[in-house]
Formats: C-alpha cells, structure tokens, sequence
C-alpha cells in the first residue's frame, strides 16, 4: 500500500492528500467543501474529544449546546467580529421547499423566506453571549466556565481534508469572569491545557505565545496560540485562546452587579481546537509508508497477525497474550482474516499507523518467541513470550517519547535565528521552519512580509528573551524576535 | 423551588414547561424552535450518549461522520423520502453577506448565490448512501455499521422543549448488508437496544411494536418503534429503526457483487433516538417537586448538606463517606455553598431530581447517624455512619427499580381494551393512556379515527396475541388489537 503514495520528498502536499484517503481517515463529500470523516478517522477524533473533554472537566468547565443558527443581526453587535466572521458564511434564507410547478423536481418555495437570515455558526460568540445576559446577574453566577462540541460552517473557498474544511468539528469554550485578571487567566490556562495535550497525547510539539494585533481572533483583545511546525517546514495553528476583554458583553449587554452591589461589564474568553488537529496528527509524525500514530492516541495499538495464516496453536497463543494486553489496558486487534496474506496486512497496519504489530508463525511458537515491529523506527525484534505484555506496554511509552523527541529534533533543527531580509528569504526559502527574526512591531511592516515572502509571525513566543535589535526588514529598532514561517 | 411549579393536575403541559426551564435543563433560545441545552441538561444528555454508544459499539457499530448539509438534488432522488423531508427545512441559498451599500448594516450578497440550494441535514440517508456507493464494491465490504452523532433540523411550526424543536441533536445508524434477512435482523436488534436502553438506563417501560404504513419513516418498508406513555396518558414514540429495503440502494446505484460473482442492490437500515428521549424521561418519573432522575442517568447521584452549615467535624465525616461513596463509583456533591439555608439547599436538589439526599448536623454525629431522603418515595429515615455507603449503593438500585415498576404500573392501569367505538373514545377522553382495539388494517379507517379523535395507531406490538375480532369504527373483519392513544 505505501508503494502507492507519492513520496513526501516528491510532493508533501499529493502525499498528504493522499494518505488522508488511503489510511482511512476522511474523504471529500459530494458536498463542496464539507468532509466524510471515516470510522477509523472518527475514532482517532473520538480519542482526542476525550482526552480534552477530561481536561476541560478537570479545570472545572461544563458541556452544554447552543443553537446552530445566528440570527443575522447578531453577528452584526460586535463590529469586529462581524467583519471577520459574516463574510463567508452559510446563509439560510428559506424554510421550505415545494414541488416545481413544472414538474421539474423541487424548488425552493418564495412563500417561505426568513423574515431575518440565519448563519450556520462560524464561531459561537454572538448566540452565546445572547444566553449570557440571561444567565448572569450577579457575582455569584460567575465565572461561568462551559464549553460546547459542536459543527462549524466557514465558507472557504480552498478545502484540503482537516486542514481546512468549510465545516468542521471543534469545541468552543466560552467563560464568563468577574475581573480582568480572572479572564486573563483562563485564557492562559486553555492555551497551556491545549499545549500540554498537543504534547503529551498528540506527542506534538508546540510553541505557545500570542498573536500580533493583525492575526488576532475578530474581537478579541489578545489571542494566545499554540504553533506546532510540519515536516515541511511549515507552521500549523493548532489551537487558539482568546481575551476578549468586555468586548462580547457590552455588544450583547451582560452586566453584573459586583460585591459592591454596581453593576459592571462581563470579562470574556473563548478557545478553540477543531478537527485541525487532525491535519497536525498526520504531518507531524507520518512518513512515506503511511500514517505514524502515537500510542496514546492510535485506536488500535497492537495488531496481531498470524504466519502464515490462524491456526489453532497459534490462537491459543494470541488470545493469552490478548487477555495479558487487554488487562493492562492495552487495544488489540487478531487480524484473523484467512483472505489476505500476511505481506498484505503488514501493509495495512503500516497504512493505518498501527504502533506495534506481532507476527507469529509456527517456528516462533517453538522457540518461545514472536517478532515485535514497531511503527515509528520500523525496527522489528524477537521477543520471548514470557512476559511479552510488560516489554510492549514498555514500548508503547517508548514510541510515544520517541515520537515527541523527533518532532522536537526536527523543530530544533529548522528554527533558525536570522539578522537580515535576505537571509530571512533564503533560510525561508531553502530550509523553511521557523525564523526567529526582529520586527519593528507595525502592521506595515508584518504585512509587506506577508507580501514579499508569504511568511506571517506566527506568534512572538511567550518564553521570549528581551533582546535590542533592528527589524529585518524596515531596520528600525525591535526589542524582542518573534517567530516567523509559512503556515498552513 | 417546587413550591413555583405549576401542578401536573392543573395544566400538565405547563407544568412540563415549567420544570424543563426551571430543573436548568433547557431553555428557548433568540433563534425561533432552537433551544439551548443548559450544563445539567446537557450533563444527562452526555449519560445518555455514553450509555447508547457502549451498546453500538457492543453490536458492532462504528461512528463516522458526515456533512451537515444536503444538495437539493439528493433528497429528490428517493421519491417518498423527499415528500417526507423535503418540505419544511432550512434552506442555504448564498455563501456571503456583505455591507449594505446604503449603510445599513449586512445584507445577503446576491452575487454568493449557490448554483445547487443546500439543505440543512433533517436525516441523513442520502448523503451517506452518496457516500456508500463509494465504499460497497463486494460482499466483502459489507455488513457496513454506521453511526453518527449530529445535529439535525426540521422546520417544525410548533416547537416544545426537548420534543419538538427545530434543530436537535440525535444520533442515527446507517447500516448496509448483503441480504434481507440481516438488514432485517439488525433494524429489529437496534429496536431492541433502544428497548434495553430506555427501560434499563432510562426506567422507562417501552412497547415494541411496528408502525402502520401511513406512520412509517419516509423512505421505509417496515419501521420498528418503541413507544413510551407519559403520566398525562399520551404516548410519546422514544425511538424508531428502519428496514429501508433496496430503497436507497436503487436511489444512489449503491450495488456489491455477492459471493456467486453477480451483481445486486444492498439492503439498509437507519435508526434513531434524539434529545427527545430528554422529555420522556422528565414526563415519566418527574413529579410537582420537580425532576425525578433514575440513579443511572443523574449527573449527581448523592447530594449531601451540612445541617445548618459546614464545620470542620461535619466537613470530617463528609468527607469519609464521599471516599467511600466515589470508591463504589457513586457521583457525590457536599453542597458547601453557605450563602444558601438548608431548605433552600433541599428544595433545590429536590428540583434537579438528586436521587438521594443526605443531610447530617451536629445531633446527627452524636449519635452517629446521617438523615438520608431518596426522592423518588420523599421518605426519609436515619440511617447508622457505619456502613453508609453499602446502605446508599443499594438505596441507588432500589430507586432505579422503583421508578421503573411505578411507569409499568402506571401504564398497565393505563392500557384499556375496548371493543366499540363509544367506549374508544370514552376511554381515550376521560382515562387517557394505550387503548388496544380492533381495526381494519386499512389507511382509511386509521385517518378517520386520527381525525374524529386525535388518536393514532402507536403501533402494532411485535409480542401481539392473534385474536378475532372486528374493526371499532368500519365494523369490517379484524385479527389482531393494535395499541391507539393520542401522542406528543
């Protein structure tokens, strides 16, 4: 199967797309735009939901649902908003459709126009901060910390799979604070609860900071974001936190009255991570032969195959070593099918990024032994039967550690501290990465960057020194690199 | 709290208003017929799918998911289906809005109008038999077993909460198999499930039974249900599943080739339960009190109160029980919040229909003893600190199957067999509830009865007796009783 898929060094786009497809994680619909998420991409999205739901749950957040419609005049409260939102949208006008009176089939009934067009959401602000003024009178309703999993619609007009899709799945937190400080801090929070599991579960590693004024969320005040790098060179956003100061609640009127008994303006955030992360999955850690997954996150992380085919003495064998998996939580899967040969099925579970596949014919059986592959390096070992569920529950926390240090390594490698315009263009150009480069803090200047080299700042990192220096490209005094790359 | 609820014998339906808002379940939204699922409803919600998606996943099925909207052209394609789920739905006609050139705010840019309309999911046969044809090349490829969890809308003029709202949340299976009998067998396994979940989970007693022709799911050639009654006498139908035939298969060209080398139609089923299964667990169990929750569906299973306040000795004892309690998976709150009284504290879990309510004080520790209340019977009685927990973990499963014992009496006092028309409506005016009657089997008799009594035909029950009879409004022959009553 990966005979099959172009080479990432040929073409890193076509093989993307292409193991999108061929791993099964989602195709494109008939349906401009809009993905088919298939059952084993679902399940890795369904490992993913529940390890940031817990996360949410842990820092006190609650589910709830808000409606899929916004009312046009909605989007409208928040003028920022509304110009980065109501552009490119999914407009309902009608509520019903009738039979052509020309028997041509069905068409849309005029009778039946919306007084006032709906959206199909692109983001939640407006509709729920409309329930907010309902729900918030006083300090004592506050913070109201809740988060929705829910389907988005943003009309773009290039899709590629995950990346960028005109609807997608994501979770929208939105809370609700008392103070300034309060909010600030919640929005940090999320940034780093994002970070800690693009890390530790997705084993990807991110840059958190904030965005320039110009890349910033439609109202809000400041974004925070975690930037993850691709094989490619590129950068990918991998998650977003917004401060939105008092913004949402003076547009939609949602005041409390404090401990002092005068009534104040709501302080907001809102963050987000959506089906993206799925994109970040595969470029981060996949290669020429499919999909790699992390262990944690791989909705099968053992497969079983018998050589050359099932047998008696073999299954016996499989299923104690199942039981022993199973018991220290381990997924596993006997790929029992009598139709496809072995060579085959290392090529599927190669496809499908599966971490470690066993092989067991009749000669390991009589040495006591099976051969262990593992995923990410390919290197293939035998191991004796006896305790063979301890050295893979080892190995899995091996792989997991060795995918994040990989990813590490190759981000190391490719960010790269430049001092002037053409260096910035030819590292750009010829490495790719990040380029930690000085700028003289004007949108001017970020936008003719944008212009001359396609790179935008990614973000100007949280951890960073103070160092004086001079913008690369206008040579005006900087106090800080910020963090510059092509992107997704 | 319950005090402000109007009383299910005074207006029922206000009553089941009421407490949907004031149990903090849900709430009517700015967006006409979308309601907003509030934390607590949504945390039952969040039960619910959980336990459904156990049993899916336990029978085989995979969740996947597709695209929210449908090209107008597809619902044409399945010619019942469209008269069925064509008409009221939201339409999308442009994908832009732009500033009014008059200053006005955002209008609908007439430019972004879609060449093909697109329709808000209402179910989602064709979009996943679009995708089907794609996937099915074999018998190898089959059985198919999709679920999906998503949001759907129906332009329904008369919205309730939870009932009857224009876009609600829902799951629904998508199968594909290679003969009748398996489709068949699987439609009649889901209905099974939704049976074992709504009266095992839920406490809520279900009749199986098949739906008449005129009451069949658009698209269907046998529709399985499960119908539930309410404590006004009306019946509500809690879940359906289809045998959908060759129907879509023919519809989307959806053809495998089977063992014998030939080519053939696939067989389908689709199945579904929604956020209406929300309203038939209030209306079953609920009382003038407020919410009665079944253990397995209550977000908090123990709630308990320090009489009048926290104190450090009272906090002490607490906090042992809720070990133990957790230890044995119970879901515990100590409601510490001392800005509230006691009774407001009581009234308030009485609302939220908290199974079981502990309440200590200083007396209490003395003597070393707890008050325990469950809120099903509202009996209370002492019960000795040692052994707590044991005590509460079998109060849990007494409470469960009490409130399930309660339904099943209530409805059998609440199915009625009648054999003339006087005493059909009679029964169905004075009494309420299931009337079983003799009927002609024809689409005719069946309206007229609709249209003389607002009763429908609920269903034919699968565990139905043949018995003779004649038909209660044509008089014509009939061999079997099906199960009328008036409906949500």
């Amino acid at each position: 199967m990966g005979k099959n898929l172009t080479k990432r060094s040929e073409d890193y786009s076509k093989w993307y797309n292409e193991l999108v497809v061929k791993a099964d994680l989602a195709e494109n619909s008939g349906v401009r735009g809009c993905m088919v998420i298939k059952p084993y991409g679902f399940a890795i999205w369904e490992k993913m939901q529940a390890g940031l739901d817990k996360m949410f749950k842990e820092t006190g957040h609650e589910n709830a649902y808000f409606p899929l419609f916004i009312p046009k005049s909605y989007l409208s409260k928040e003028a920022s908003h509304v110009e980065g939102f109501a552009k490119e949208c999914a407009v309902v006008t009608h509520y019903r459709l009738k039979n052509a009176e020309d028997g041509s089939g069905i068409v849309v009934d005029e009778k039946a126009k919306l007084e006032e067009e709906l959206i199909v959401r692109p983001t939640s602000e407006t509709i729920i901060w409309d329930t907010y003024r309902r729900w918030i009178q006083s300090y004592r309703d506050l913070p109201l910390l809740i988060n929705q999993w829910a389907n988005v619609v943003r009309w773009e007009m290039r899709t590629r799979l995950f990346l960028r899709t005109a609807e997608f799945l994501w979770q929208e937190g939105h809370t609700a604070h008392a103070t300034e400080k309060e909010a600030i801090e919640e929005a940090e929070q999320m940034m780093n609860v994002y970070a800690e599991f693009a890390e530790e579960h997705m084993a990807v590693p991110v840059i958190k900071g904030v965005k320039t004024e110009s890349e910033r969320f439609a109202g809000a005040v400041e974004t925070y974001c975690i930037e993850a790098l691709m094989q490619d060179g590129k950068a990918l956003q991998a998650g977003t936190s917004h401060f939105l100061g008092q913004n949402f609640a003076k547009a939609f009127d949602v005041k409390f009255a404090n401990k002092e008994g005068t009534k104040d303006f709501v302080w907001a955030t809102s963050w987000g991570v959506s089906t993206r992360l799925m994109g970040a999955l595969v470029m981060t850690h996949s290669d020429d032969n499919g999909l790699v997954l992390p262990p944690k996150l791989a909705p099968t992380q053992v497969a079983i195959i018998p050589i050359p085919k099932p047998g008696p003495e073999i299954n016996e064998v499989v299923e104690k070593i199942m039981a022993e998996l199973k018991a220290k939580g381990i997924t596993v899967k006997y790929d029992m099918d009598d139709r496809k040969r072995p060579g085959f099925k290392f090529a599927q579970h190669e496809m499908h990024g599966v971490p470690i596949r066993l092989a067991i014919g009749k000669r390991d059986l009589e040495k006591g032994q099976v051969e262990v592959a593992r995923r990410d390096t390919k290197e293939k070992s035998n191991q004796p039967l006896e305790g063979i569920a301890s050295h893979i529950e080892q190995l899995l926390v091996d792989i997991q550690d060795n995918l994040f240090n990989r990813a590490v390594a190759y981000r190391e490698e490719h960010t790269t501290s430049v001092d002037n315009f053409d260096d910035f263009k030819s590292v750009l150009n010829d490495k790719g990465g990040f380029v930690k480069a000085h700028w003289d803090g004007t949108a001017e200047t970020e936008a003719k960057i944008k212009e001359m080299t396609k790179a935008t700042i990614r973000c100007i990192p949280l951890d960073n020194e103070k160092e004086a220096g001079v913008c690369v490209l206008s040579g005006k005094p900087s106090e800080q690199r910020v963090l510059f790359a092509k992107s997704y």
